[in-house]
């Protein structure tokens, strides 16, 4: 590393932030310098474990850290586009955790003045920095998985609720930035079925499906309201299947060779859903093979994204923090949202605030 | 037991034929009598490993076996009717594999043709006779659970294939007839999405919705692609939540004392999706208890169904072998096959064959 | 298959005699005239199963079946030799389930007495015939695991209580038999110790240490007073590691790509116990690999196991029946035995028997 | 909370001494306020992330630091003597992880000294303080498992190897305080048979048995050389059995409400080894019951620990820091080594100098 860390100051110090600053303090690329948090009690538990950096209460007292060169929000979603707005005008880099903002406008917007400042934003989509993902997005690439057949997610628990967003804009930006950066083209539809039983108005248990225009299917359950953990991505392929498990500590990552191979007496035949005779002519058979579950490297993700932050305020270098994936994750929030005032019924996705920034 | 063994003759010995037949040689409520199988290969094998049994090809030389009381149908879903409508006119009793027929129409016209001819008619649903859906339905009678919220299954596994029905068709049925039994309100509307990647015109993925019109929401997701064998519910309530784990072989039920407490600070306060406030004010909390497994009893579920046919046959007593279970579960998979051909939107189940049945 | 099956008569139908008929009918090597028991509520369940066999009480009368060629001896161990010997000197071929005989001298007399009468005697070690220990063999001969460090077994559950021998004959002859096969070499010594808590005299709780003289270490915990079954052998070697686990229904076998790699500063240098500086100079490091799950075949073991004996009477081909085998299993039970008596010590075993008959 | 937190300073910042300064500082009872550590690389990373804290190569230093009340060793087993002896003699309190030392000597010396110089002596066996033993001790004492049967524990992983002592000395400890702290009373004999691979002289899997004089067996099997971690304890009790699986997030302890049931025709017989008859007699039957997983408190058992250790030091209070516990332990330690050079034979536990400070 021939360049100094970048000083950082972390907004927000409930769940996340604490995690955040553990990660900025050990990487090499960046240096924590403040603490900015509403909360008094907060403040004072940052202060006594931190008693080195500066803890404030208003952000522009973080703002006006001398040398501070950026922040690192972790506050709630509907904070995030004053809060970043704010810090791109005074000329800070910014590292802002999932979701990116409330809507693909101020997405865009944030995009648009970050480039004017020539300052960097750059999205926490810590899933991104596994070595989990990566070694699923390796596997798709070098098409070891054949062609793509689809990718189902389980991601429920028993909380954490969210007091200002529902379960799908919890928990499902995981997954539409996974799918984001390991299937290379982008989906079309959303359709999204939820029920909510706490009584505040906000989804708690939610169905969504992901329709690529095509027989590959995606789709997450995600659910805040289940007695135990699961965190589960089956993708399924062609040539190979794999099970991507988050909570096991040993076997991320399961490769199984296996699927089914078909074939048809008659090839040229047309084979309509009322030809009885049609289907019984076609022949599948099974393969049932080996199970491989790769050695992944476990060095924490946040602190790879941390690392990768620091780097690319510095370098420029284009990363997984992109914060074109953070707009294009919430283009595909707006649609669920819109599916759920529907009914039901899938929504098209609305690509026109990404589209801009296209070459 | 004061009563002679129903004398059984089995059709079809193909994967499920020589399951049941094997039970119903156990259960001491009937006899087996007769194989009928089309297949050569497969009855050259019925005949070697069941030297005493009447082995033919023919299902009018099954009925004419003299003393034959009841015939068992195992064979692909599009046979059913007319094999049970034969053996029903031949004043044969009839115990047939799920899904009873492939309309709602054949159903009511058997059940009307069975009790003209005052014979039965008994639907092999399974799962309705394992001590974990049993233990289900008891914690959900008995106000265990509390108010539902959800029911969500995954069933999944490579294979095996069906020839003439598509995945939602062949293990639907499992989770249709488990909420029938289990939950005692019919539901409303049914929404269906899937893909097809064997080229056979047939589903092999899907997710099924199932809408009760109010909080509760029961969902599928049924896969012929999935690389594991993976049978899961979870059931939550508001004062428990229940997994049942059916691979499992020493757990298969789990109990957590687990969930949610709501408070309102104000709790005639109007809440819409857009009161950021009055969420803040919601207060949720969470109960994280103990598990409980309790010990479930382990006889085969084939074979306390068969020991059920036979006693229901010479009892008249109902049973969870009710045709009209069978006709409802028809009624949901027709519903789902509609919601498919419209993209996946949700669409109401039509009840009206089964109404004609009820008192 | 150029020859006509082997006809065989089961004796005892108990726990296992029912499993060997079926196999027995299942394989095509074999077929099943009769069955033997002495209990008559157990007799008469047998002749309603198969009404196609013959079914006695007396083994004379077994042994007296026209055309029988060989029985199956599924009976407690102190009958096995009485039975055997009678059937080998009625000039019957005999499989004998394990544990072979109570003494190497029963076992070594049977073995001259089959030789002499010109008989095969085929001991059911079933293990032998799964594909799992048949990989760890192939594993092992094809020195993919290096040298070879330690097996470690664990075989617990909650009973079956056997009333005529203790935890370790009933379970250790899967190790022993499991280690006889996979180790190209014969252990010196035993050590057993034991705890005996059902108030029978016979150890339910026992660990049993294996001694080959080098620095292979090999153990078994055998407990039939444990809440839950576990079946597990690991085999740790230099270059890989391996875990069987018989319960697992999809990944028996999982060979484990890790171990330690050794270098000293000075290779020279004598390391005595005491050497705290040598041991310094020790450098271990760690190499944290994939993990590999074989696919295996499914077939049930005891259908192989019936095959082969079916075809190794015909050709007289060497199996993994091999009653030698039997015979070494006993010296290590006998030798485990005597340790119990000897308050745990290590006892050598005893090969005299044994190397009577070595070339 | 009503006395200031005690100033305490890490010796040691390798693998535990981190943990042990993060749960200090998190402790209201404890603050931290320096750190020694004799490899200057650490001592850099120490600096960086624990800015305001005073950072020395020699323990002297450490020592003279102005207010400091007590150190915390985290170092290799034979530095705790010299180290605690002198922090000792200045007065100061001491926290030391285990094995507290490498002689019943030492640790005897160590109790008298302090003892007489009025500072407490805390031996850290951080199992005292889950919430897991815990119950396990509060079901044995409250008799929930009736009469104890076994206690056996698998403790296996790819190293950590040790540089100083073996396996037996790393992970017994673990145990030995565990059967301490749960069984009431002590046992008499030790057995322990390894085996080394690492040529380094140190074993590095091995199996210890420890007897105490009944039908109670305590069984450890201890491995660095295992692909995969397993941490399991089962205890089996006449009434109840529990397994404690640590690395089980979320239900570390499993009672089982299944044991046997004995019962014999005629009660006055006796039953001897040879007595097939009086087996035949003894009629056993399973209970097959039900399976609870109790809650468990989640905090971090290192945090109670040092919670525990500060508050012991102002208060006096006994707990579970009790440097007789880490003299017992240390006494077991020294009979396994006396085995292992006696080939694995049963040695007795010499309690004389544990007895020296008995009531």
């Amino acid at each position: 590393m021939d360049f100094d860390p970048v000083r950082v100051g972390v907004v927000g110090f409930g769940y996340w932030g604490p995690k955040l600053l553990r990660n900025l303090i050990n990487s090499e690329t960046t240096a924590a310098v403040g603490i900015c948090e509403v909360d008094e009690q907060r403040r004072t538990s940052a202060a006594r474990l931190h008693p080195s950096l500066v803890v404030v209460e208003d952000f522009d007292d973080l703002l006006a850290i001398p040398g501070l060169e950026a922040v690192a929000i972790a506050t709630p979603v509907h904070t995030h586009y004053p809060l970043a707005s704010k810090a791109v005008r005074a000329g800070k880099h910014v590292l802002v955790t999932k979701p990116f903002t409330e809507t693909t406008r101020e997405a865009a917007d944030l995009i648009a003045l970050a480039h004017e400042r020539s300052v960097s934003i750059f999205v926490d989509h810590t899933f991104l920095f596994t070595a989990a993902v990566r070694k699923l997005r390796e596997l798709v690439c070098a098409g070891e998985l054949g062609t793509l057949l689809y990718y189902d997610s389980t991601r429920i628990n028993l909380g954490l609720f969210q007091s200002d967003v529902n379960v799908i804009w919890d928990l499902a930006p995981h997954d539409f930035s996974i799918l984001d950066f390991v299937i290379p083209r982008r989906p079309l539809r959303i359709a999204a079925v939820a029920a909510c039983h706490a009584g505040n108005g906000l989804a708690d248990v939610a169905y969504v499906t992901i329709d690529y225009g095509d027989a590959f299917l995606a789709h997450c359950h995600l659910n805040w309201l289940a007695p135990m953990k699961v965190r589960t991505i089956l993708v399924g392929g062609s040539r190979r299947m794999v099970r991507y498990d988050d909570v096991e500590p040993d076997e991320k990552i399961r490769i199984y060779d296996r699927g089914i191979e078909v074939s048809h007496a008659n090839r040229s035949a047309t084979i309509t859903p009322d030809d009885r005779e049609g289907r019984y002519q076609t022949l599948i058979s099974y393969r049932t093979g080996d199970i491989h579950a790769p050695w992944l490297d476990r060095t924490e993700a946040l602190f790879l994204e941390c690392r990768t932050f620091g780097r690319s305020v510095r370098t420029g270098e284009p990363s997984a923090g992109d914060p074109l994936i953070g707009l294009r994750v919430v283009a595909m929030l707006e649609a669920a949202t819109r599916s759920l005032q529907e009914q039901g019924a899938f929504v098209d996705i609305d690509w026109s605030a990404e589209e801009a920034f296209r070459p």
